[in-house]
């Protein structure tokens, strides 16, 4: 059994260079130099209480069988209940799925919907994996490179412009990792239109909802039921480690749905689920809007002192968190860039190259996933770094 | 969007013929109808109390956060522990890869090894999801009919003989869902020794290891470092709603496993890891003990039963928690049968034809994944329906 067996789809998945940085931030530590990290797509937040709390008592009863497939009634409920709050739309509840975090959501949302050598659409720079799910299922993620003139999201015109017979869909992730910005409603809604009207498939990313500092980010559900919304309770609601997500689809895949997750997860944790009740609480929303007005605080303080430093970052980020900054004035080889400053002054960062390659080496992903003492120390740094 | 443009692989997948029952079994519930469930491959024991008190315990330190892609290094030691103390076998630790069920591990397994097109080599009748697994990458699953000869299981003379310059691999599963049977030590290590001459994979599904009864399971590892080895924590452990299982991969395909498990899971339940941990403890494997000796019995029972009625199992079944009757002597057409016994009698069962092709209208799995009381009650009703 030789290497060159593998098989070929995971020659297409690019590697994270970040990996490669945390390798050697880890040596660091472990000889006992302090390391700021600002390369971690994690909030640095607990579990809130009340979501732990529902977890523990759920655990007491001893009940941790599997759920439907298409997860627990009263969480699909739960999460048709908050798209009518939050966002006005009514969402039936027989289209969402409970999934093992996005990951899980995107597998499925793919797997009933790209055929192999079919096109999806998709910024670039992006979140990597995207392009790698449409690999996994030996399709082909085709990228539009994108910048601050369309707020570095794609639009009903690029879509429109690189549509071939071949592209199935188009997906959208608003606020976008690695850049942070978000596509405007109205934006959205053309997007929306375009790919429906092309007959394709629409898939829109909104695991950062929720977190998003002064503005407002729209549902593609807002615009249309024939969408596929991708959505998690690892961000916004501070449960990366439990695996849990959720996924809407138009109608006319609900059944198709249903089969694939049977057959790929049975389920998704039983556990994680009945915790996730306790994540529409309005004890846990208190808390979670608390942690949004931090990482709001965060944002601010990161971006005025990047720009004060010579980064330069044309669109001011109004979610997630992360600041994706051009850092031309200092290197062509953000890469390099990101090693020397790991090394040298002990913080990490992601290189641009993780995120596509549309000026990829000159771009830096700051995630402010840490408290704001840390982000000053590693400003801090920065400026000691490049002057 | 139209239903037409489900993507083609979701057509190859078979749908599940026990959902009908589970659905008219939940219509009669409702109605007030006492029904016994002898179609659910989940074990009735609820997850022992050392695993559950360590999941409670995890979750009041309140961390969830990520763990790393291939898992929880403690929970990949005590796993290679585990094969050192059960099989006497050493299996290096980055080889095991800690995954959301045996389903994850057998989409990461593969994932990283079957090409579109490619054959995969399977017994029929067998898990069903397996050879959807093989569709899901546009594989296929080739399955090869064995009856009570081969201890319904396939062989290295049946796998030379259906090996073909399109086949990748091999998978076999000991004790088998649904016949319970198992594969000899000696022919087992034909089976691996026979693939690995043929240049292909072995895929080894050991989920229902340590539910066996007066006999012994060998692991594949024991014969060659070779091979993918899928296991889960869900059935002799009692964790099935804990989504968490493990894969050990050959040396070659552990840097393709890790990238591809960082792109489509991320991680596996933090928590579920924790407690996974309490799962090798003595306190836990004494009960899990008596659960086997209190399946065993059932076995006894059902097996005796089944055989008096005019069933007929020619090979006693000596693991998992399934009887693999054939019924000819009572219907053509399991499916019918199944439905009208659940029908006038009230007794779930799974139809044949859920498991594969080869005379499948002529078996029925039972599942004795309920107390004895239920299955004496069972059989009762099931004396009445066919006399």
């Amino acid at each position: 059994m030789l290497e060159d067996q593998i098989a070929k789809r995971i020659h297409e998945i690019s590697p994270f260079y970040v990996m490669e940085l945390l390798q050697r931030a880890k040596q660091l530590e472990a000889q006992g130099k302090n390391i700021i990290h600002m390369e971690i797509g994690e909030p640095d937040f607990a579990t809130p209480q009340p979501i732990i709390d529902a977890g523990i008592k759920h655990l007491q009863t001893g009940q941790v069988k599997y759920t439907a497939a298409a997860g627990l009634p009263e969480l699909r409920e739960k999460i048709a209940d908050f798209y009518r709050q939050r966002y006005g739309v009514s969402v039936a509840k027989h289209r969402i799925f409970i999934t093992p975090g996005a990951s899980g959501a995107l597998l499925l949302a793919l797997g009933v919907s790209l055929n192999p050598g079919e096109e999806l659409l998709m910024a670039d720079p992006c979140y990597p994996c995207n392009s790698n799910f449409a690999s996994l299922f030996a399709g082909k993620a085709k990228t539009i490179p994108v910048d601050a003139q369309t707020q570095y999201q794609i639009t009903a015109d690029l879509i429109q412009l690189h549509w071939t017979k071949n592209t199935r869909g188009a997906l959208i992730a608003s606020p976008s990792n690695p850049t942070g910005t978000l596509i405007s409603s109205l934006d959205l809604q053309q997007a929306v239109h375009a790919v429906t009207e092309l007959g394709g498939c629409f898939y829109s990313d909104e695991i950062y909802h929720g977190l998003v500092y002064g503005a407002q980010a729209s549902t593609a559900l807002e615009f249309s039921d024939n969408v596929f919304v991708i959505n998690s309770f690892s961000k916004y609601f501070g449960m990366t480690g439990w695996r849990v997500g959720w996924l809407v689809v138009p109608d006319a895949y609900v059944e198709a749905t249903e089969k694939l997750a049977q057959n790929i997860f049975i389920a998704t944790s039983t556990l994680s689920q009945y915790a996730a009740l306790a994540a529409f609480e309005p004890s846990t929303i208190d808390l979670l809007e608390l942690r949004r007005h931090e990482f709001e605080q965060r944002r601010d303080f990161l971006y005025q002192r990047l720009l004060a430093l010579g980064f330069d970052c044309p669109v001011k980020p109004e979610g997630a968190f992360y600041i994706y900054a051009n850092c031309s004035k200092f290197t062509d080889d953000s890469f390099k860039f990101a090693l020397d400053f790991l090394e040298t002054e002990g913080v990490a960062i992601t290189p641009g190259k993780d995120f596509g390659n549309y000026h990829a080496e000159q771009h830096i992903r700051f995630a402010y996933t840490t408290a704001i003492e840390n982000l000053r120390i590693a400003m801090e740094r920065l400026e000691k770094f490049i002057t």
